[in-house]
């Protein structure tokens, strides 16, 4: 995570700047891509283009190999694909990510085991494993007790973490804000572990509970992704700056 | 179910044909892709092509929807993207699987629950969701034993059982070959539901065990997938037809 570090510490900054672009005129949505990631860039922490609105649009992963080369090389690009299968298959995903379309992370699904997980884990990469996702629903796997203790996300953190511990820091959560006491588990069970956190915003999760719950004594080992937010902004620059300065108005109180 | 049921009537078959190209000229993969689906066709019940095969090639989105059009429209084709998203994101995956590729199935990642699941369950299509893989990972998560009796993947075959029961008979599993006594108490969870059986052939698993193990009483019931036995032989008609054959010997013990 050496890269994301850097970054956070030269931008001053744990906003992820989320791109779900939605739309049905290609060049309008071409723009506003444009815009959004000139205008948020200096307060952007990360940026993560949801793989799900590229490919349901025409010529949509021609348009995320295009976002990669306006996103500054010095800030990492999270593909956030969810990708789940196994060793030579994930290896291809792997080579989609990190090869064709060019990007430093992705998220990963642990629900296949590490063999869905560590192919992902190449020198450099950042690898985002879902843990403790930002939704409720009525059928929970995520939420099971299992027999050993602990729940079925309290075990893929423990899971990950172990990974982590034997390759390079390269890997990380993605936890949702939605469930603070969720949040306060989870990094019980990763104290050093960056987490990747979605539900900010239009999912509704409360920012201030969410950095109490999940900073780490350094104030930092949060991405906190917002999208829609962005995405609606009149002014996408002042909304991420605003987001900026209130996420490091908590880190101060906090550590 | 239905589009399947009819098919493996039809054709006499519970072959699924696996589409994982692989190769480094793209001409080359090309037509082994229209040569494979032509000679195999007959003795299809399906095809799956697996998603990140094509999205780690150039023009790999393109590839897809002509392979659509090479697969006749009375032969299901399953889009093997294991996806795994919630709720608005889900539908964007549904699009593209659907809308931009054309297919009439998909496999589906139950880690973030039924918001994951039930988006991909629109009128008339296959969803199989991964229960028990055919991988055997050192940090297994499907096989973690519940507080409440069972395993994690026996959890999901019966929460995918719910979901089809009140959704039209739209869902399946997919259970892996490698492992018959898995196979066995999957169908014990799932008696109606369909399976679509990865691991036969390079991975290792077992055919007649896995039939006698996982076939309904009325002889149906499992889609047993080839990949790469296919794509590498000689001849792939014939082997596409051997493997009908021998899979219809055993139906024959069995039912």
């Amino acid at each position: 995570m050496n890269f994301l570090t850097q970054r956070v510490a030269a931008a001053n900054s744990l906003l992820c700047v989320g791109l779900d672009p939605t739309g049905a005129d290609e060049a309008v949505v071409a723009g506003r891509l444009r815009e959004v990631i000139e205008q948020t860039a200096p307060f952007a922490a990360a940026f993560k283009p949801n793989l799900a609105f590229f490919l349901a649009r025409p010529g949509g992963v021609g348009l995320l190999q295009e976002i990669r080369n306006l996103i500054p090389r010095d800030i990492p690009l999270i593909l956030d694909g969810k990708f789940g299968d196994i060793a030579n298959t994930a290896e291809r995903y792997a080579d989609f990510a990190y090869d064709v379309i060019g990007a430093d992370g992705v998220t990963v699904n642990p629900y296949m085991g590490d063999d869905a997980i560590l192919p992902f884990a190449r020198p450099g990469k950042l690898v985002f494993v879902l843990a403790k996702t930002s939704n409720q629903p009525e059928f929970c796997l995520q939420d099971e007790k299992l027999a050993r203790g602990g729940t079925l996300s309290e075990r893929t953190a423990a899971v990950v973490r172990a990974l982590d511990e034997t390759h390079g820091g390269s890997l990380g959560l993605v936890v949702g804000a939605t469930q603070p006491q969720m949040m306060q588990q989870m990094r019980r069970h990763c104290p050093q572990q960056w987490f990747l956190v979605p539900g900010i915003g239009a999912q509704g999760g409360d920012l201030a509970a969410t950095l109490q719950a999940g900073l780490r004594l350094d104030g930092a080992g949060l991405l906190i992704n917002a999208s829609r937010s962005l995405w609606q902004a009149a002014d996408a620059g002042a909304a991420a700056e605003e987001l900026q300065i209130q996420i490091n108005q908590y880190r101060a109180v906090v550590a």
